[in-house]
């Protein structure tokens, strides 16, 4: 069994968590979990999650199957076997500004100093033999480190996120208890991509993935550039239109929430053209009728042969939730084999494929096709896929 | 110096010999030639026309540098330079029906029987010293042969395609003079796929790369299918609409010669897939005023995790022919510097990358983005690309 | 009451007859029927299905409710109370060639002469008090007669289509009781653009409106092209693909059916601009797997002003079927309110708004936009809409 | 002939000036120019620019012709005959802020108080005989005095927007010379909108047309929802992107002036379906590259017959600026027609087809095909146009 604690008890943990049991119980295909048709040495119906955080006061306390089911409710029937252990209390931590505009707040950092609260969600962890943390909460205003020294004295002010007040707890259970633990964060905080939390985490023989999810338009985007770019054309320039009407979205109206997804949007292109072709990559809206199948529209105009122009345009409607649950679900089996495995510190060959801005610090986007083939024999290699 | 033989002095053809010298005078840029920024051992600027054949009787005999001004004309500027040595007569062997519906037409076969108007051609072909045959003519409906005797027996008959002919003929330049010839079929008609030519260029130190230039939506749909595979996406239609104004739209309106397109754009479904999602993809009609900028319009529909379906719609406006010919100033140096390394029959890391239908017959098609890295590493082992 | 006869009991047939039930039971809203917030004499919850027709001999001798939840099963929720009288066996007539590919077919014609099968059918319009009869078969070849004679000599040789047929029946019917009938044309056989069937409705003071249900692509194109017009922009070309799953596509394959559709849909442009505008628009194929939400995607190019190009795109997902029962809800309580005041033979301000190809004969289209004022106001003026 | 000065030296009065000299030379047909083909009484080769006035201290100073040759580079040929006046430097009023950060401003109210400028340029108004004054700076930051007094003090304090200024400029040189003059307002400025203008014109038998031209994407979503809204299918929701490179889009990346735009964008939806479906509509961003050819997106989602969902997507590349000048065009000799007609205050009629906002206040929009017929009719009434 893989134990699994969820921080941010949204949509998109909600989709895992009622997609997990429906996989199990054979109502659904395992569409959208990539490696569903490699034999991994960790099987997904092993996954069981054990825990969930959230600091949305009408989800602090409630079953988790009940939380799951208000969510969606009208969107996919529920089983029954979803857990109804009650959701924790989680941390605001410094990057709780605003979202009391979106739902009534409350942490454990309202009464305890954050540090403490850290120390005591480190607790339960180990207590509750949390093998895999998957970071889910609302995209968060954040900076890197850079080392473990001034992390650590960010924590005691009281200053580091909600995401790296998790992550922090995470590895001082692993730390504390002798028994690795991996954090996989799917949000844009840059943890793999902080040297100094890719450092504790080897320090602890365990392992950071990240960071930001890889869904949507993003990653296709990148092999569209790809496309262009082995065939030498010259990108005039590159736009790109998101919108929804998730809570997601809703936080993204935020500016400061919103500037760190068009990060981790946009490195996309220099990184796989070569050059920084003219671009608009954003998360453009709100707009709660669309609910959680969001609108994308993106237009490319390239220079081809003879200096003639051509042009794409992309539109699509795509689940935004379900996407990137259905990573949620290889990304854990695959973090608790390379832990058996020996791996530690961050895992480039994953990040790359399943992470928009994929950590190590250094490490840069491929074309996901490229990412992909890589991933596979770096894999196997290590005996994780096997066969 | 590669010297080029142009067979189908049409639009493809035009923008290869007028954007070849803009190149040389570098009033373009490289853009849509995919491998210009390696250094390959053969440079594009060594390539040369030194003949070309048609059957529209208002283009044999006239210079080339006239027949390609005027196809040219108000889309990018002619230079001067390109030669104007007189298109000569071809041959329309069994494939001319339905062409004269578009122009007049004119071929030697009319006068003499096929076999001695294609040793006519390949006598040409030896005292040019060709190196490199670019097969550019109207798209034609042709089957496989499977073995030289069969093949041998037709063409006494009459019974080849236009393409076929050609490739015989250069073939036959090959063996006559001990010179390998590289032939370079970017039309449907199967020959790198038909076992019996690539035997035949086997036996004369030659090479026939093909089939069928992958220009515009079938690599993408490559691409796109590959993106969806890899998540584990279950495709549950794809549609796509191409129409265009080029005369290679009108001669596609002859169901036979749609048959051909539609088989070559069609393989790459199950191709990538392994399986044969539901689709429809062919060339779907003609209006001339989209002249040459083709419009493409694609719908997929997909199965994402948790049951849900996603769509993505895609549209595209993508100048036809001079995505082709900047392919064409690739492959004519690759196949040079092929054959110079001794390679010979037909090469799969290539036409993987650069054709719709690649050779060899048992080869499939895979993502077009593998098949490019997969081509460089090839290249490189073989000493062609250098750095 | 208005007493309702269905012909083709197909996906149209049962959104109307379930959609009816559903809008009497107000589990919906009358979204879709265009005239729902005017007060119109005739009130939509008056309309009752009270017989069906088809060929399709897995439909024929089935309860209608049946035939419909097979139809509608996992769409739309079915009623109840949809009637379950026997669908009752239809004619054949001259059209049903290549029906036999799409179903097993049976008609009282395969037993009978054309004109006996005819009599009989009329016999049950009458002794069912039918007010209305909804012509919803497959879409067929058929040309007009012009003029009454040729009709009926037609007629006496078995050489009408299926929806002549029934028109005539319904006219005989009318003849014989001296109460008056509607026929209301939805698909593409000209009956209310073919003087012959208007001169008879009028002799029997009935009333035949049509031709072709004007749903999806083509009114929509009707009101794009009249804005390029009102703002003096000269259309380039417009290419307008459709492609859907229904029976209804499937039956498109069949080439001298979709020439009908190709018609009544292209008859738009001219009638519009003013001029002919390069144009390829018809129904363009057929993927079980889209359904009855068809894809549509157009292209639409013009010149502005200084001579620039402009572009427009335009891609759907339309639900096919849903649409015409819409408007098919509006058109039974039209022609029942345009009886009761008197009017015959048929009524262009009506067509105008509601079918591609609106008769007389000598009418053309309009404006979707404009048609619809007109209509309110002549209905108005009628006192078939009060307040 | 009709005297027209224009304000704001940009895009489209570059298109404007130089559009009309290629009219009059028969260069380019009136595509683009909603009445070309009526026959009204004022003709359009009766125009001529007499003057203009910017605040771009690269503009100022300068002659017209250089001014326009310098923006339409490339894009278009510039006639000989542009005049080459120099553009006279204009006020920057209350609504400078922002645009020094686009280019260097200059203007008379940096010396003179603003009051003083204003009558300054009534002045020039009057003493070159300016029948009509065409509004065509950047976007700026405005809000409607409501009544005259108001307007009056502001204009003392100097805290009026630069668009204001003009308008008065235009009335006191009206109403100073007894000599009508028309103020052609095609920005987002509420004048037309704002009884305290329309009360002076009339003062004056003068006349101001507005508010904010109605080219592209506004004008277009008002008739695909009359389409919808005849339909009864209720509208789930509405978003539209606008992307462009040129410096009207440049401007609107300030927040306020965006603001001013996206009020007279949406005012559309609820004015046109009778209720306020969910909407996202305003220019959202800015790309050089993309030059003048903005980039458009639009989805809407409807609920049809039966409950069902149907979507609808819009891309559009437009040539922005030209439209606006082909509006222009048509409104410049309108406006001198009305004049001549006794109209003044403002004209509803032709503002509901030709402005986003129409004026006055308490009007509303209307589906634009409608307002074009309910034009045509007035201007018929009023004997502009004939036969
Ligand atoms: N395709 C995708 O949906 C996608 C892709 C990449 C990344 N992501 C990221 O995944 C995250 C989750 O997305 P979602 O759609 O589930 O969003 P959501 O808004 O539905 O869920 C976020 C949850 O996190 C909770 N939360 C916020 N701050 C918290 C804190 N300090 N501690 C504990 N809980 C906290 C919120 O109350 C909410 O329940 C977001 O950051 C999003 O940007 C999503
Ligand atoms: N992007 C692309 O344009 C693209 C991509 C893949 C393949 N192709 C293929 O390339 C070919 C050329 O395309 P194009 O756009 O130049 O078409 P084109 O119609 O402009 O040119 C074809 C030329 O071939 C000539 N021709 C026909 N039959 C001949 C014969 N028997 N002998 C000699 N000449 C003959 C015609 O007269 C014409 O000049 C077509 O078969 C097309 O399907 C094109
Ligand atoms: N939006 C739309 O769906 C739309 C719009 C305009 C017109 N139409 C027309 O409406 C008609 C019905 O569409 P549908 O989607 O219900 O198609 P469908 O294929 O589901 O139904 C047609 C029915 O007619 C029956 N039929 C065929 N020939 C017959 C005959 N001779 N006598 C009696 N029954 C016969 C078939 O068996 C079938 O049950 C088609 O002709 C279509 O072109 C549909
Ligand atoms: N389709 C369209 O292009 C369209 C449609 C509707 C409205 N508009 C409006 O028309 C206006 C002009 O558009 P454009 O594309 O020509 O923009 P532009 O930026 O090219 O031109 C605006 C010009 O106004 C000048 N200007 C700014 N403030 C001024 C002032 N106080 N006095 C005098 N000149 C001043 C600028 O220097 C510039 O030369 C904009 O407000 C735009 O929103 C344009
Ligand atoms: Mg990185
Ligand atoms: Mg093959
Ligand atoms: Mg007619
Ligand atoms: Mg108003």
């Amino acid at each position: 069994m893989i134990r699994v604690a969820v921080v941010g008890a949204g949509l998109v943990a909600s989709h895992y968590a009622a997609g997990l049991q429906r996989l199990k119980r054979a109502e659904i295909e395992p569409y959208g979990v990539p490696l569903a048709k490699f034999k991994v040495i960790k099987d997904y119906v092993e996954e069981e999650v054990v825990s969930a955080y959230d600091v949305d006061a009408n989800k602090v306390g409630k079953p988790l199957s009940e939380v799951v089911k208000r969510q969606l409710e009208g969107v996919v029937p529920v089983p029954p076997d979803v857990p109804d252990f009650e959701v924790r209390e989680g941390v605001l931590a410094s990057s709780g500004a605003g979202l009391d505009k979106m739902f009534p707040v409350r942490g454990r950092d309202q009464k305890l100093p954050l540090k403490e609260a850290v120390e005591e969600i480190a607790k339960e962890f180990k207590s509750d033999n949390v093998n895999v943390v998957l970071n889910l909460i609302s995209t968060e205003p954040a900076e890197p480190f850079g080392d473990e020294g001034k992390l650590a004295k960010a924590l005691e002010r009281g200053e580091v996120s909600a995401g790296q007040a998790y992550a922090f707890a995470a590895y001082l259970a692993a730390k504390d208890s002798g028994k690795p633990v991996a954090f996989i964060n799917l949000i844009p905080t840059p943890l793999a991509n902080d040297p100094a939390f890719v450092k504790l985490y080897e320090d602890a023989n365990s392992l950071v993935l990240g960071d930001d999810g890889a869904t949507g338009a993003t990653p296709l985007t990148a092999d569209l550039l790809e496309h262009l770019a082995e065939r030498n054309r010259k990108v005039r320039y590159i736009v790109q239109f998101n919108i929804g009407g998730n809570t997601d979205f809703l936080a993204l109206t935020i500016p400061e929430r919103n500037l760190m997804k068009e990060k981790t949007k946009s490195s996309v292109v220099e990184d796989i053209l070569g050059y920084d072709a003219p671009h608009y990559i954003k998360p453009t809206g709100y707009v709660e009728a669309i609910g959680d199948r969001k609108f994308v529209a993106m237009d490319i105009e390239w220079i081809t042969f003879n200096g003639l122009v051509d042009e794409l345009i992309v539109n699509m409607r795509i689940n935004d939730s379900p996407a990137l649950a259905g990573l949620a679900v290889d990304l854990v089996r695959l973090a608790a084999a390379l832990l058996e495995k020996g791996v530690k510190g961050t895992f480039y060959d994953v990040n790359a494929f399943f992470m928009k801005n994929p950590g190590p610090k250094e490490a840069r986007n491929k074309a996901r096709i490229k990412a992909y083939y890589d991933m596979i024999s770096a894999l196997r290699e290590l005996g994780v896929i096997v066969e």
